[in-house]
């Protein structure tokens, strides 16, 4: 794990989003047929009818592995990107956002196609979780995305070098829904797999899980070494909804599964170990998107780092926590302090 | 003033911009020869290298005047705004914006020329000025705007029978930095003249009014019926640096002036009268930009609303504290929870 020669911790493979963030009442979800909580893929009509019904709104860069992958970088680790955006300015955006955190980022935009995708996220209000007597905060964030210009991603994007430069492999569950990106997993699995490359992999989303259910057990049975999820999607996955024999099984998929479950904390499987890590309080919870991709930051650095299986869960729940204080999905505060905390 | 014939409260007069915000260092700003607290003027190539060097950012809508009538509409007032965006990216997200919020916005976007604006906001860390015993916190914010399709602002953006049908028509500053936009400008204060609407004027910054010193007097003299600055902005169109001169001096410029001091309070001057207003404690003040955008808001939709003018300034501190307590320039609460605070 410990690999002085690698050039990189990780390198990220998924979609290039930019995240629109606005509030939402619950009753414009259900009015415009939006799962709470999920993810739900739109195609560009739809997004602009969305984005004109949606509330004034902030931009941020997103997309679920590139959050990781800058918090990665934020935390001192070195990490690269490759996604695909497009060569207008929500482009532009994603590749400052991503390069600016010092992320290596050699996917060229494409010149002609799509735009850069969007992601509409509609942050509704709820009591939070963490302090069920304190105010009421916005805890949950229902996603509408367009895919743009990450349908462009193939296998000629992925550099099987780059991949094998390093220590862990990231790529999103997400990816599954742009159909040409599938060869380019597979491009970049393969060379992981010849470079001693570790892959860890996100299941994303429930919904996206129930989509891809038999390829993704097939995936993670043949490449992956790390497993990140919640709750809701390895019981999607396993069709299990019981916590205990979610775990029991989940230790079956592959050497390291990590379950999340918000305000609950965190479990890890390895082999037959079960650590089992608390989240970390927070205050108030201001919106929590990108909670789960920056407790994978947190999860993977500390893995890259050589630190026992505890302290990276520790590390995740302190990143997770930092990014949800905040409106986006990336932290705006220096995570190494966090390091420091442990 | 309780004009029930006139179908709007307030139409502002500004640049159409979106706010790229970042943290940032001072050193930075020394180093790349940027004002602390001010805003400069850069063209497109210096606006580009300046965001090459910034760090991670989020995009908002912004523009001083936009601020203000956003934050009038969100109070409940009815608003318009006249400004230009270009027709790209940037452009639809601050359309998207200043519509969300049910502000009329009847000026159509450029088809050629220049971008829509852009202002690199530098917002640095420092001693929160509110609560000095608490934690250091961001408060401080050093603007570098390129003006893109602003520029293109002309007189036949003015819609004259527009400006008539508001009680008060609200200027920046800021607009006179675009040569062109000055035309547009007389347009808009004869209509308002012709159609019994109050002219408010914000000086925007200092160094501007450094640039524009003599034609503001000029125009202050002969069109403005109520004055928007802060302390540094009247110090330096009267040249004089004492407060309790300023005031003196201020009182003789137009029939109502408003010099706001942050944490210090307002004092609103009309005749002989000088009210001071005091500013709402906020116990960790995030970003300021956008506080004299807002007092403004607060302190128009009561002086539409017939308040008395104290309790004008006392809703324009509600919601100036309101808007530091996020990132970026417009609040993302309801404000009319404030009025019933008065």
């Amino acid at each position: 794990m410990n690999d002085a020669i690698k050039r990189y911790d990780v390198v990220g493979i998924g979609n290039a989003i930019v995240d629109i963030l606005a509030y939402a009442e619950k009753t414009f979800l259900e009015k415009n047929k939006l799962p709470i909580g999920a993810m739900t893929l739109v195609n560009e009509k739809r997004a602009a009818e969305l984005y004109e019904k949606m509330g004034a709104a902030t931009e941020c860069s997103g997309g679920s592995v590139a959050n990781t992958v800058t918090g990665i970088a934020r935390l001192g680790g070195r990490a690269a990107f490759i996604g695909r955006v497009s060569d207008d300015q929500f482009g532009s955006i994603f590749r400052h956002d991503v390069k600016s955190e010092n992320v290596h980022f050699p996917t060229a935009p494409c010149k002609t196609g799509k735009a850069t995708a969007r992601c509409l996220v509609f942050v509704t209000q709820e009591q939070n979780r963490f302090n069920p007597e304190g105010p009421v905060t916005r805890v949950e964030r229902t996603m509408a995305t367009y895919l743009g210009s990450c349908t462009e991603l193939h296998a000629d994007d992925v550099d099987a070098q780059l991949v094998q430069q390093a220590v862990v492999l990231f790529i999103e569950g997400y990816l599954w829904d742009g159909p040409d990106a599938v060869e380019a997993i597979y491009k970049a699995v393969h060379a992981a797999k010849e470079g001693g490359t570790k892959v860890a992999f996100a299941l994303s989303d429930a919904l996206l899980v129930e989509r891809h259910k038999e390829t993704f057990l097939d995936f993670i049975a043949n490449h992956v070494d790390i497993l990140f999820c919640n709750e809701h999607e390895i019981g999607a996955l396993l069709g299990e909804p019981d916590i205990r024999r979610q775990l029991y099984r989940a230790k079956e998929l592959c050497e390291l599964a990590v379950v999340t479950r918000s305000e609950k904390g965190s479990y890890i499987l390895q082999g037959e170990a079960i650590h089992n890590v608390d989240a970390e309080r927070v205050e108030e919870v201001y919106d929590v998107t990108g909670a789960g991709d920056l407790y994978a930051s947190g999860f993977l650095f500390g893995y890259v780092s050589g630190y026992p299986l505890e302290k990276c869960g520790r590390l995740g729940s302190l990143c997770a926590a930092e990014v949800v204080k905040f409106l986006g999905a990336r932290p705006v505060t220096p995570l190494t302090t966090l390091i420091d905390k442990l």
